[in-house]
């Protein structure tokens, strides 16, 4: 029996991942081998780490002069190798949630950080802020593309005069993105790419090289593009699900029908939450995420909260309870969540409704 | 078809760990969710990070004032983290082959370092040095306790006036420990804990908070140790895997028996080597490794071996080929590797040896 997966992360990944997966587990490739233990210096492996690579730059329509590398860690450390790798004087962090917050905390054992200026903290982050100069005098820009705790998101990709990073772990590949306009791309695969264990970057290879301080080989981005992501071992399994959920989107479309599904399935809740008149949103419309959808109870509703989460259980839905700083729910609907699961919690939203 | 797995690392593991994954992912502990999509907020998964750890206790006997902690990264970034959380003004490296030179090249990032007093270098790293004095004026004395690419082994724990650290990524529970002898324990899980994409810490608690340096915060063990290795989202499939190999260990008599097993299965395969007049041995008898068995063709031989690799392919052994660095054969004889397949190695051995 299967659940509707509306977990922030790890969360739901294609059944294609899961199953091609479980078959490599048993078998890798004919080897006779398991995926779990297979010498990532065997060409068999080696063909993946490949194959994975190219299929990443295809998916995202990567120009010359990027490198895609895998690393441990999650996101978290790539707070602290960002600034490691490109801060000398003074970055800039757009601050728009938790994450951010934390991106901006590690920036600033390497240097200042500007992370007052362009912030919708005050107003507990439920609003992207727009039209906002960016300063010519940092390093780069930092930004959270998809805020899970809040519910936010950036849709546009911003024309910087300076370089632009982006922790992008929850909304990688659910939209077109011009790569060409970004320094870094980073985020944990738990979401959109792969099970838990691996982290992605996308580097412009010429931002590399510029700082002075001495960096420990294995949070030197270069260190991973000089070695295709094997200077140690990689994470094996989590990088061959990852390459099959790559697979999984071209076969689906691209990320072009990636974004049209977003767009369809997130409109869809959000117009039964606006409707409802239980419930209500908890951010700015402009600032809508597509990926993590936060509502809670209206205020004169606030006592059914906890019948609400009972009543989508007896539904097979799992992970709608909101982060705690939010509260309410959350419903994350992420690439490989079907409509079907989507139209399940309108449909118990609607019920709940009539029966309360 | 099952293959005889002599692969250095990511490397055999039980059946019963990838029979037990393979399950997880199909459907987690009767969740209806896999493995690979669930929660690491979820409180089943909570129940699999508690036990993994109270089990890595028990198979080791850790007293009490250690943690144990889950990490990415591999034990490459250990190398990085251990000076960083330890080292004030000198560090005492033992350097017995490739990986402990790596060890010290990162700690010199942060202090100074004596990797040259103790040191097999001159010799090839033929032998573990032994008989010497621990520097009492260093912060730890660092080893590695084995070494896969020379073929060479500690098999005792130091009595040290200084705390000892140590890279034990591929001979952790091969033998019983005093845990108590040591500072900290790190190790990747590719060889006898899990597949690849988690590396283990077991940290005298004591130990920490005693540098001046800002330490990123993923950096950090105290973050890890204070969040139960869940500060960030750990790799869910590594660290359930690695869990049922310490369920194995313990159904199938503990580290005693993993380490009598390793004795037998090591001293069958050295006494063919020593007997058989093709092959040779690469380092000292006093300092043979009961992991990473190394050795060559004898030099009036030396043309057979590229034949010697395709016979023991024709027998279904894969892994055989030896480190770049020392040339001709590595076998390595971790827990999950079968007597059989130790076995059908010496007779294939023989077989050669009748032929040529």
């Amino acid at each position: 029996m299967k659940k509707h997966n509306f977990f922030a992360g790890p969360s739901i990944l294609p059944d294609y991942t899961v199953e091609e997966t479980v078959k490599a587990i048993q078998d890798f490739d004919g080897t006779g081998i398991s995926l779990m233990c297979m010498s990532h210096r065997d060409k068999s492996f080696d063909a993946v780490m490949n194959k994975t690579v190219e299929l990443f730059k295809q998916v995202l329509d990567i120009p010359a002069g990027y490198s895609v590398i895998f690393l441990g860690g999650g996101a978290s450390l790539q707070f602290a190798m960002v600034p490691m790798n490109l801060l000398r004087t003074k970055a800039f962090y757009v601050n728009t949630g938790t994450w951010a917050q934390k991106a901006a905390k590690e920036a600033k054992l390497f240097g200042e950080v500007d992370d007052t200026t362009v912030s919708s903290k005050a107003d507990n982050y439920t609003y992207i802020p727009k039209g906002f100069k960016i300063p010519t005098d940092c390093d780069y820009m930092h930004i959270t593309s998809n805020n899970t705790i809040f519910g936010t998101e950036i849709l546009n990709d911003y024309d910087s005069p300076i370089p632009v990073v982006c922790d992008a772990s929850s909304d990688i590949f659910s939209r077109p993105i011009d790569v060409s306009k970004y320094g870094i791309i980073y985020g944990g695969a738990q979401k959109n790419f792969s099970c838990a264990g691996v982290t992605f970057a996308i580097v412009k290879d010429d931002l590399l090289g510029k700082v002075d301080r001495a960096i420990p080989t294995m949070l030197n981005y270069q260190t991973h593009i000089d070695k295709n992501s094997m200077f140690n071992t990689p994470p094996v399994v989590p990088i061959f699900a990852g390459m099959k959920t790559l697979e999984w989107i071209l076969q689906n479309g691209g990320v072009k029908e990636m974004e049209k599904r977003a767009i369809r399935k997130s409109t869809k809740l959000y117009e039964e939450i606006d409707r409802n008149k239980l419930f209500r949103g908890t951010v700015r419309e402009d600032s809508r995420s597509r990926m993590s959808v936060c509502f809670v109870m209206n205020d004169e509703y606030k006592d059914l909260e906890a019948k609400f989460l009972d009543f989508v259980k007896g539904r097979d839905m799992v992970g709608l309870k909101g982060h705690r700083s939010v509260g309410g729910f959350r419903a994350s609907l992420y690439n490989a969540l079907p409509e079907e699961s989507v139209d399940a919690l309108v449909q118990a939203m609607k019920d709940f409704e009539k029966e309360n």
